[in-house]
């Protein structure tokens, strides 16, 4: 059993912040698996995905506050920069982290730990719409 | 062909721990498939995966002392404080390294190179005992 | 519908290179799948794969500068230093970017963004050829 659907995601600010909610209603849309996984892609190249904790929004605002002194804006050495400050480190970031998450799904649902969540990292100022294409398969 | 089962591995110190033997272990319960893939997914967020050299253990070594590093306790400005200072460096590190490998399966055996083992990448100094959930898919 | 063959890259010199064309020829050889995902494992411990920016070639020399900083060579705390000092940043950087990449794929083609390409990152001085495992899956 196979479904693929694309969602968009709104604009975030950016930084960190939980899509939990957004990906398990689409997955509630599509046909129940008992066993399998589903691929969460994002298709762009200056935001990311992981998995965290879900509780303490201060453990977003300081994922925010680390990458930006990990891969610093403006480094003397960075030669792609005409699309801005925030462009490179947003790649950088993106790699670091990575463009999707795969997560089991057990009757039905997202088998995360009590304490994981899907976090959206949106790694430039103004990076508008994100698009995600879900894939899920099982049986 | 889906077959999904969660194990859960021995508390471990803080470090890098080669758990290879735990995974193929449990594969090998698992009816064999030609061709497919194992995802291997840990269900906390203080703790990840990875793939890395299996031989020398002063590889796991230098990976603690590297991260230790890279990603500090006691930084100034983290906020989420309140379980100690391993815990923010922990949730990093974890995004960093990510919640899950998926490696091929070919033959009923994990189709990994010469010198790849998956390694537990404990974060935290009590992190206790992990669960993982195992998802293998194939034909 | 699962189909898997081995792929053989010609040395790169250290850097990040695109390898999206290799990974489509051998993509446009396996069946066609409508919906599915296409696993790409690479199976060795100082290379790794990653998605970005497909278009500017500086993007990639960024990559290869923020990454030797990030991860210097001849750090005084490395213990795994006999095989030449590019070969335990060489590890560290694979565990950082990752072993593997899954991308959907859609109608035959991979479902990638615009700029979203794939890269080989040789982290070693003389890594040589790199071997990768394709797992295509989908119906």
């Amino acid at each position: 059993m196979w479904q693929q659907r694309d969602i968009t995601l709104a604009a975030h600010p950016r930084g960190f912040h939980l899509i939990t909610d957004e990906i398990t209603r689409a997955l509630d849309e599509m046909p129940p698996v008992e066993a399998g996984l589903l691929h969460v892609f994002i298709q762009h190249t200056s935001a990311s995905l992981t998995l965290n904790e879900n509780a303490d929004p201060t453990v977003r605002t300081d994922f925010e506050s680390h990458f930006n002194r990990a891969v610093p804006e403006n480094a003397p050495y960075y030669q792609h920069v005409f699309e801005g400050s925030d462009d490179m480190p947003a790649h950088l970031k993106a790699s670091l982290l990575g463009a999707s998450v795969q997560v089991p799904v057990t009757c039905g649902r997202l088998n995360l730990g009590t304490w994981q969540g899907i976090y959206l990292c949106e790694h430039r100022d103004h990076g508008g719409r994100r698009r995600l294409v879900l894939t899920l398969q099982g049986e």
